[in-house]
């Protein structure tokens, strides 16, 4: 009756919109949700820009099938399946997060979506719900369930904060030292020990 | 932001308790959640008979072991994987259910606990919560999530109730009689093509 809830980008995946701006070469896509606390204003700037760039949906969905996931993602993903319940809570977009999630085995993931309007030219993202993460674990929480979290950025705050227990992986200086109450674990077989003795 | 919650026994495994009477050879475990609607009296009644023949933990894990999921359940839930979110929810116990997991490619499951007291020489179960699938179902509703619910029991109406959009499953003729206002779907293709046009 334990569930671990891991965010996507920076903890098993690269960030994607790095990498649109690596192959778009759009320097201004280069912000993340370490960045800008605001995650509606951060993709209101981003729809903005790839308007005015010709970034499509299918371009972006394009970049994102070039990359994999992080090294031993799936193995440890695997070994808390085995284990554990898992739950995948993210702010990306399931039309974004597709190609991970196959090469993750397919984890349940609640994400947003995303989608492109040809009419206008832009990008339209509909957000299941403010604080998506928070609500995920008050959820898991109703259901008698043992939430374990972890996340690297400041949109995992408030979910790190309604878990049972919860660490930093792999997270910036700046969120770190803002967030000392949380720790900061660099490998998966660190995050697999902090399961395993925490959950 | 769709999510299916399926039964797992009678909709993608056999009835466990009815392999555990078979191969015990004891006649009182062929009850299932079919027959009697109260589900802590049900296992009430087993963990008695259970304590009478000598039937431990171990023993009914091994017999589960001998079990193949239905044919087509893999390939059906891989289906469902790539276009939905998937949530199995159950009244088994993960002690019970975790041959079939590996089985079903590890898709997400809220079930219950069970263990063996050595010293009683009974089994004790946890149960999670009250009417566990109907709250699972609220809990992924308060998500913003589109829920279809697929069941064959008596412990599945409070679930296909707090679903959006809902079907019996290979329900016996006595549940169905009882509860018209549930299609009876019989084959995976079926099902898909439900949810496909619901959900």
């Amino acid at each position: 009756m334990k569930v671990v809830c891991l965010d996507m980008e920076g903890v098993l995946t690269p960030e994607i919109w790095i990498h649109v701006a690596r192959r778009t070469q759009i320097q201004e896509l280069n912000l993340t949700t370490r960045d800008v606390k605001d995650y509606r204003e951060l993709m209101e700037r981003r729809i903005v820009i790839c308007h005015k760039h010709g970034v499509t949906l299918e371009k972006i969905q394009g970049y994102i099938s070039e990359l994999e996931v992080f090294p031993g993602a799936r193995e440890f993903l695997d070994w808390i399946r085995e284990r554990y319940q898992l739950v995948i809570l993210s702010d990306t977009f399931y039309e974004f997060a597709g190609h991970f999630m196959r090469l993750l085995g397919r984890p349940t993931l609640l994400a947003h979506n995303i989608s492109f309007n040809a009419e206008t030219e832009k990008l339209e993202f509909f957000l299941r719900q403010e604080n998506a993460k928070a609500k995920a674990v008050q959820a898991l929480r109703s259901l008698n369930l043992r939430v374990l979290a972890a996340g690297d950025s400041y949109n995992d705050i408030h979910m790190l904060k309604e878990a049972h227990t919860a660490s930093f992986f792999r997270a910036p200086a700046n969120i770190r030292e803002q967030f000392p109450e949380y720790g900061n674990l660099q490998e998966y077989s660190e995050l697999q020990d902090f399961i395993a003795q925490n959950l």
